[in-house]
């Protein structure tokens, strides 16, 4: 036992998870959001957003392996690649693992969440200053449809469907991804627990339903996310999942393979069911 | 929001999942163990044993689907099978799922959750009265080693390993749960998160690797465990993983399918090195 200092995440109206805070690190009111940067006996630093757990020192790997290497390794040659969202620059650092990224743009609405990561989570924060990457701060909805033009894939890594990542969830969204995106190109978008959200998932299902000739979901199993299991929305004008390309370059991970990666479409089905 | 009456699992020192408690059902001392059943908001109906989430009526299906069917699908000709613990009665409703089984074989220690079970969760308990049913009320490690004889599959449903349920996880027990199988025979045993018990994990591994030629390890998402993935250790005397037999029998589920079983046993690199 500790100090009795708790942070409680309220997963919904109804369920709380609480870790023991070490240090309170950080604390802000950006423009767009409240953000908390606590210190956890259980999960390391934990970056925090409207209450909302973000990413943790700990289980971070498995979000960003999961949301950068299923698109790229599906792909077959992503030499364009976008985050949108994505500021403490998890799914940055895993994209420029693949030797075919020439280029990588981070568009993060909250420039105050680049600043946190780089102080509180270097090694999250890693891949930032290579120079393949870009980062605009600015609107990930008016960058996608004013500016983006021929990405081989664009990866949506929001928060939760509340405040500034509302519109990033539905059909005229995806709309302007696919405009953005060549002709092979892939979009991959973070959709929320099947238990806790099954109408979320099933909305991103059918948006990109709309949009992408090639509709899949894919899961992963993240710890500090409520339930523990949480869903990516699959979109692609061309190539099919599951399976990596066999030239698929080898680099280390904790929990992401071709393997892990075929399995990950294989759905229960009270997932499944979301998908129609 | 509602009243505020909540349980809290403390799933370590220093992580809590609390739930918003609708009504606290029952509560009692049993000679084993505290008994405690909550309705909640989230879940509906909570079986607790000393502080520990067991079972909730939302997500009880993917355990009991995932402890029942992989070994029962497995081994080729499943006519006796033995449950270890389990004594909502969830596990041996999904066993008496497949028609080869003649007898199925509930040893609970502790005859109180067996009655909460049949009072508060019917339809969990729905099997225990079918005619294949034996209940043993008694020490499982002792019916084990001196009344088990000729099983096909034992599965051991158990607590944490603290209490009744300590002695469940380890060589001497796997030992005696091998005499006790056929040829054929195929034990599986709930181990932990990977997360949070990554030696408990590893301990369960490598007692089965002294008793069993064949041993492996698959997960299902467990949406109130700690973590959500949870994992169960499978050692055989023949029978390999993952795929089910042909001819098994179809039925409903929610989470079970031949291709999901298949599935949990690709492991990330995290959860494999513990294997080793």
């Amino acid at each position: 036992m500790g100090r009795e200092v708790w942070f409680s995440e309220w997963q919904t109206d109804d369920v709380k998870l609480s870790l023991r805070v070490k240090a309170v690190l950080w604390e802000e009111k950006t423009p767009y959001q409240e953000l908390l940067v606590v210190d956890t006996d259980a999960y390391g630093r934990v970056l925090i957003l409207d209450g909302a757990i973000q990413t943790t020192e700990r289980d971070e790997f498995v979000y960003h392996e999961m949301i950068a290497h299923v698109p790229l390794s599906i792909h077959p040659r992503p030499r364009r690649v976008a985050v949108i969202g994505g500021g403490d620059g998890g799914a940055i650092r895993e994209i420029l693992k693949h030797p075919e990224v020439e280029e990588a743009h981070l568009v993060e609405i909250d420039e105050r969440v680049i600043a946190a990561s780089r102080r509180f989570f270097p090694a999250i924060a890693a891949g930032l200053d290579d120079p393949r990457v870009t980062i605009h701060v600015t609107d990930g909805i008016r960058w996608v449809a004013e500016e983006a033009r021929d990405f081989d894939v664009i990866i949506v890594d929001s928060t939760d469907p509340v405040g500034p990542a509302e519109n990033l969830f539905g059909e005229p969204f995806y709309r302007s991804v696919a405009a953005a995106l060549g002709p092979d190109g892939i979009l991959v978008a973070q959709s929320e627990s099947p238990l806790l959200e099954p109408e979320l998932v099933r909305r991103v299902q059918r948006g990109l339903r709309a949009v992408f000739p090639v509709v899949s979901l894919y899961t992963a199993a993240v710890a500090t996310y409520p339930t523990g299991l949480w869903t990516f929305g699959f979109g692609s004008k061309g190539p099919r999942p599951p399976r990596p390309r066999p030239d698929v370059a080898r680099f280390a991970t904790r929990y992401w393979t071709p393997a892990v990666q075929e399995a990950a479409f294989v759905l229960p089905p009270m997932v499944e069911e979301l998908t129609r």
